[in-house]
């Protein structure tokens, strides 16, 4: 099986495939570092995306489901919102998040920033409000200094709240992973068993979607383009933002970097292993039902695509003020 | 008001309370930084603090009840544990907690090792089971690697995971607080606003339990002492471990260093500030009804107890595999 896996590839990528060098025209490019960032608003943005007092209960951070421990996400099939309500769809990782076109599943925010004021506000996840956001924070001094500092403002508003998290977001990129470093040039930065994965990846039409910095994250695609794909999640896409029929349940195709770390997979996070993911995907959006062998091969490759982790000293949230409005766990 | 107060003090601490001079006999010594710890050990504890794969839900880690960046307790009144349900009692700091003769409010744990074993099977809190979690572990490659360094041993067991914890826990000790300053003798290191406010701590009696290295942590009073505590909680206190009726709403006196930071206050959670809470143990504990020049004195002094916080580098977990058990995050 393996034999003729191979000699496919040598009818399709002639010497490339085994040549060990990295291309320039390849369809996936490294990760780039962060650049351009305005660092005290990263910094405060930091805080923020820490702080458990965005949400009514006191308890839920932009960390909770986007845990930069675990690879940005919660590792749940969906997450787990105020007085734990069952979110309706898999949390995507925050790293490298700035390279969506679009944000959330259904691309309904334009950008970071639109993004970071949505969970905040929705019932069902963090319950809160901007406005009480603003109030809590306006309440905590060491708080009301570094947006002095980062905005020059006395004022603190939502639209800095936001542009602050963003801010913080976009230093979530997670260059120097192996992969990044065989298309830079380092012939061994990965073995032979995961550059059959990639080129497997690319001849089997995987990297139609997964293809860029992101390995995705550019496009809208349909869940179940030759096959259908049946779940019990409610969601329908990007129809949710144009109305046009012809985008009833098209996704946002996710960004495949550090996916070894972001189980479980699909926008309702029903495939459990990385393995599952790349069989359902095969079957279903390639028509082409993979053999264990060759689903262990890309599986492989995947794996190569976990980047430098985000590593920064842990924080010390500024403390409430007894004018600072208290939070609530339990009920509303 | 202020002139009577110290008038006060000259006469109970004569040349003392004014000479600015620490003294070796002052009934609070300085926090010790952390010594004798075995860093492997320690190092996995503090991976094991920060994994939610501890709890049934995949949602709750030790650093959820205890978030180290917010002094190492929840800031809320009673914790929320699995399926959102409400915690009995409030949940103490973890910071300084090697300091505390026993652990929880009703000192039923013998120290942090057995302490930690405790929430991990507690239906209640992470609503998982020692057999559960040790399964978890055994099944990610990094921590069996971990394990194997930090004990020597190719076996994982509670007994290793619990004294993993506790060895990161004793890690968690906050020196260099300003008045540890002031006891070191930096004169300058408070205020005389908050000098008066240690000494109206002491002069009032607030000191006979709160002493030592904690400011507390060291001995079991009845709350309501002088009148009684009233208040919906259900908790009895020690009574609860010793069967006896005299230790009947007797709780463990809570460390008071960073007491800035871990709001609310007492076993129920139910003062919000400190201004409230030192109103209440004047009055429930020591018979005296401060003032709000006092109250406002002895809050300066308390806030110049909060430490160096725990500093150190954002972890990134080893991930799951596909033999993991799965968390269920909602029902059960």
């Amino acid at each position: 099986m393996r034999i003729k896996v191979l000699a496919g590839w040598i009818v399709c990528f002639g010497g490339l495939a085994f040549s060990g060098t990295a291309s320039a025209d390849e369809p996936i490019t490294p990760i780039p570092p962060a650049e351009g960032i305005d660092h005290a608003r990263a910094e405060l943005g930091k805080k923020l995306f820490f702080d458990p007092r965005f949400s009514m209960s006191g308890y839920i951070s932009c960390n909770s489901c986007h845990n930069l421990s675990m690879g940005g996400s919660d590792n749940l099939k969906t997450s787990v919102g105020h007085n734990c309500q069952q979110g309706p769809i898999n949390a995507p990782t925050v790293l490298n998040s700035s390279l969506n076109i679009f944000q959330f599943w259904d691309g309904r925010a334009t950008d970071l920033k639109e993004q970071a004021g949505g969970p905040i506000a929705n019932p069902g996840e963090m319950a809160s409000s901007h406005t009480l956001v603003v109030d809590v924070l306006a309440s905590i001094p060491g708080y009301v200094a570094e947006f002095r500092n980062a905005f020059d403002s006395q004022e603190i508003g939502i639209d800095q709240v936001t542009t602050a998290i963003a801010e913080f977001e976009k230093t979530l990129m997670t260059p120097g992973s192996r992969f990044d470093q065989w298309l830079q040039g380092d012939q061994q930065a990965i073995t032979e068993h995961e550059l059959a994965g990639y080129q497997l990846f690319k001849s089997s039409g995987c990297v139609a979607c997964h293809n860029g910095k992101g390995v995705g994250g550019n496009s809208f695609q349909k869940m179940g383009l030759v096959r259908p794909y049946e779940t019990n999640n409610q969601a329908t896409g990007l129809i949710n933002v144009t109305g046009r029929e012809s985008d009833r349940f098209k996704f946002k195709v996710p960004v495949l970097r550090n996916v070894e770390l972001t189980y479980p997979y699909f926008h309702d996070g029903e495939a459990e292993t990385l393995s599952e993911a790349v069989d359902i995907m095969g079957r279903l959006q390639l028509g082409r039902e993979f053999t264990g062998e060759e689903i262990d091969m890309i599986v492989a490759f995947l794996k190569t695509l976990t980047g430098d982790q985000p590593s920064f000293l842990l924080l010390t949230l500024p403390p409430s003020t007894d004018e600072t409005p208290r939070p609530k766990p339990f009920g509303d």
